[in-house]
């Protein structure tokens, strides 16, 4: 049977049929009242998900656009960066740093590992000209499936007196980001995430300390030029032609997310990740990120079992079911499987996840007590 | 009557319904096989369109975009950039450069007029040291309904050894543009304008000249890197999360675009824009582009009649008629109004645009001899 596709893929989420329809409706004017009327709850309500007083910017372009959008409104050639790195993400904030100029040092650790502020405050401490103005890092890693303990790293940034860059692609929406209340400096999303969107939107809010720094950028990108979108969206505008169609899904998307509010968002997503990661364990499979504790509740990176590929799982999972999961990414292609559990995934659909992962081990011959990793989602559940 | 509304902007413009339906599909995996066959053939048909055996690329992005593309990959700071400014779009080209740290020269003309080849010539003349490495302009501008003469400004350009780029964000998909056989360097557009799509890709095009400038270029953006997005097309992918919604919906206008054929969709947008021309004149209202060899086939600029405001008309046209036409921009606010023929638009609209249209002006109390303007039209389509 076709054409009942499943994603369980870390982006794009599967998207509500509200939403869908909502983009599916003929394009307005930008620049009409109707228009602004959306802008204006859209911008209120993206406040309430991002946690702050700041504005959030709404840039037509994916989640590398917002990482753009952050940097090339903050760093001047020569600037000395600290990038944080868990993974392909946080690697890709070295190469954005770069691209306008950086002087980057990295801080890097194995991948399925996170951030040890200990060894982070030890690296600020050598810093003693406080040469470092910016500190880049990911909140969910989505190569890995970690996540690092934002809160903690952005008050030993914040106390070092640099300012904090967060990915929060896949965290936002998703896990608990006090942005106002952490002293995150810059925090982007994308809508193809937490947001149950289809991708082309992406946002960012910076704090004040960051617009301190953004106003001593001799060249910031026209067309994410913070100073351009924080004039438009005090007028309930936007400063280029807004993706319109992506907008009404937005609106549609955040009146489900304030219907469900966030502190059950946040428990939902916590308890389908546990529950995954609880069923993989009693199914005799060896998780990428060890504990729990490190582990983000977007994405969950999972080891083959021995003699069965990657590639065979995703396509018994594709073909029998349906479920598009997604492979490793660059060096962990092959060595790993990663299953989203992000956005619009309801307790539902986690029995049916575990039910057909158990269904495509079963099929591959791995060797397992049939119904363990149901009976581990069923006592997470219930 | 509501939800019956004609958009006669200059973008976005009216969608069919096909591409509608096609956008509101649910996302699939950027990265699947399926979805490199649907972008194998969008980036064929682009090419078509955009008349080049050179890769177009798709950017999640609105036009604004696609200009930072086009400069953050060419101009280093200290560059001299030549802009040609017939209006607000022609301006905007001016402060791309400028955020990228060029030095740049301008050649202006009234609103309205367009740029004499003779008088760029000259201006190029002067450049003795060939110091300008950039030539910006516009094709169709916006702002005024003004066309510049691209075939023969471009010749001038390559033959000074300057690079042209181009602003063909309201032309390609509506006025000819042979970007290979003109020897165009840089073209750029965008998905709601001739593609009939809504806002949130944006497209370029670049040729062997001008890979040369960018790769000279010491720091491109990493999210618009043309090495980046080259390498992806040549593989049928992208090297980011793309817009995928709005790439469903571009597959299915691009089709529709090859079923109507290049010089039908030429000719049409001719017809279309000439036959509104011809109705104004004939409604004793005055054009703001004199000439009908300087006008765009996208969009025209009509001085409201004296004594009848713009804002009266705009009111009307959408209260009464449900059809939307746009203000003037900045400092011809409230001076012009401006009717869009660009995209999805049918002879018929033509018809119920200029009927609408009368029937505006003789609610509002202005003297012409009713009939006169549909006479106008039929006298051009039949």
């Amino acid at each position: 049977m076709q054409d009942k596709t499943f994603l369980m893929i870390p982006g794009p989420t599967p998207v509500p049929e509200s939403v869908l329809l909502a983009m599916a409706k003929h394009p307005i004017g930008h620049r009409s009242n109707d228009f602004s009327d959306i802008l204006k709850e859209v911008y209120a309500d993206l406040k309430w998900v991002f946690q702050t007083k700041n504005e959030v910017f709404i840039y037509a372009a994916s989640g590398t656009g917002a990482m753009e959008a952050a940097l090339s409104n903050l760093v001047n050639q020569g600037d000395k960066v600290l990038c944080l790195i868990i993974g392909n993400f946080g690697a890709r904030w070295s190469k954005v740093a770069q691209s306008r100029g950086a002087v980057v040092e990295k801080l890097e650790v194995e991948m399925g590992e996170v951030i040890d502020p200990v060894i982070l405050q030890g690296v600020l401490s050598k810093d003693v000209k406080k040469e470092i103005k910016i500190v880049t890092l990911t909140h969910s890693e989505t190569s890995t499936g970690a996540k690092n303990d934002i809160k903690t790293l952005c008050k030993i940034i914040k106390n070092h007196g640099a300012i904090s860059v967060v990915d929060g692609v896949t965290s936002v929406g998703c896990m608990d980001v006090k942005t106002d209340e952490w002293g995150i400096d810059v925090l982007v999303s994308g809508s193809q995430k937490g947001f149950m969107i289809p991708p082309g939107l992406a946002f960012l809010t910076a704090s004040k300390r960051a617009w301190a720094i953004h106003e001593k950028c001799l060249y910031p990108s026209f067309y994410f030029d913070w100073t351009a979108h924080k004039k438009a969206v005090l007028e309930d505008t936007t400063p280029w032609t807004p993706a319109v169609n992506l907008i009404f899904a937005l609106q549609a998307a955040l009146k489900m997310m304030k219907e469900e509010g966030l502190e059950n968002i946040y428990s939902r997503h916590k308890k389908l990740a546990l529950g995954l990661r609880k069923a993989c364990r009693a199914l005799n499979l060896e998780l990428f990120v060890k504990n729990d504790e490190n582990a983000s509740y977007a994405i969950t990176s999972i080891y083959p079992p021995k003699n069965i590929s990657v590639p065979d799982i995703r396509k018994v999972f594709k073909n029998d079911f349906d479920i598009v999961v997604a492979n490793g990414q660059n060096q962990l292609k092959d060595k790993i499987f990663r299953m989203g559990t992000l956005g619009f995934v309801s307790e539902r659909d986690l029995i049916t996840a575990v039910g057909s992962l158990e269904a495509v081990l079963l099929k591959l011959g791995h060797k397992f007590e049939v119904g363990a990793g149901i009976k581990a989602v069923l006592e997470t559940l219930c």
